[in-house]
């Protein structure tokens, strides 16, 4: 096999991923749900931010939570009574249109006004993979390094608000995020970056006004 | 395209990726020199741990930097004197046998013991590409959590070491690397779990007699 026949194969598989996106878009809109697509490395803070938010916001939401092994995020999810849906994607490195949409089935959507989509705990390949959702969140830890948003542009392009998780640990980890944010606003002029910690609290007070200001 | 189809050709390209690997491990092999594939999440240390070695080392390695994008890792590593060859994937969430052989005929081989190829930051794809080493190394960054293990298992199974990285941040984070240590064992009995801290040097001098007695 040629690799223009391999691209010719990847292209067709993405092309199909995105016919059903757009159905799954059309279907979250009808019910007024926003939809995000949550996006940061293995152990961000992705589940930490939706247990924080489950517990502190106002807003009703649900969840549906994928990991290539293992339901143990959706359980702690549910813990504090989120209705969380596990995808387990048995060594798939990034959800699909079409597993979020035989998640979505499993919950009430007219009950919700926002559903989070937590991705597998990845910074590449999810990026490219459009899920149906209305916008890309991107979490980013800050013990990762200051030059995770220029080693990984595909996401922080496409992301439309960027939070700095685990800001507790910036001090001691050196880390200065100004710089952090001129890289997230050079690729993306209107980034909202958001600092949080989902230990202290620091900074949901912001995140809980920019997700009133998303309700659809 | 059938899933099946699609199944037979991510086969096709797994399989001529091992043939590659196969060829590569010879060539290495040949030339005496002990070939390492380093796996980890983004920012959880593989370059810092490498500028550490090389500081301190009396053993002679290069290596190959996988990324995405940028040369930024490859040129923090030159700095210290260490030959370093940047492979940048654009786009790609794993790097592959024939990449490796291509950066590698940019070494003089016969002039190393070691080849630390650092792959890009991603704990799902580059576990199961055979790049024609000697064995894998998985770097877990203690922010990152305690569950990682459990999570990713597909490259716990196949690293013969662990470097818990980052130990410093252990007693902030509030992590029990015991847990770690017990996840890791389940999947393979036989593996070395380094606890280290490429910020204070603790646990290198273990990671260096572990490379010495690796020595080809």
């Amino acid at each position: 096999m040629s690799s223009s026949e391999r691209i010719d194969i990847e292209q067709s598989a993405q092309s199909r991923n995105e016919d059903v996106a757009e159905q799954n878009r059309q279907v979250f809109r009808q019910a007024g749900v926003t939809v995000m697509n949550m996006i940061g490395s293995p152990g961000c803070g992705k589940t930490s931010i939706l247990e924080y938010t489950a517990g502190h916001f106002d807003g009703t939401f649900a969840a549906i939570i994928g990991d290539v092994e293992t339901a143990l995020d959706s359980e702690r999810l549910s813990r504090t009574g989120v209705r969380a849906v596990p995808i387990e994607t048995g060594g798939s490195c990034h959800l699909t249109a079409e597993m979020v949409r035989d998640a979505a089935r499993e919950l009430n959507l007219e009950e919700i006004d926002f559903l989070f989509v937590e991705n597998v705990g990845n910074l590449v390949c999810p990026s490219t993979f459009d899920l149906g959702e209305e916008f890309k969140v991107a979490v980013v830890s800050l013990p990762e390094g200051e030059d995770k948003v220029r080693k990984y542009p595909a996401l922080f392009v496409r992301a439309k608000v960027v939070l700095l998780n685990k800001m507790d640990l910036a001090e001691v980890c050196g880390i200065d995020t100004r710089r952090v944010k001129e890289d997230c606003r050079s690729l993306r002029n209107d980034v909202k970056v958001l600092e949080t910690s989902a230990k202290t609290g620091d900074g949901f007070e912001e995140w809980f006004d920019f997700l009133r200001g998303c309700r659809a």
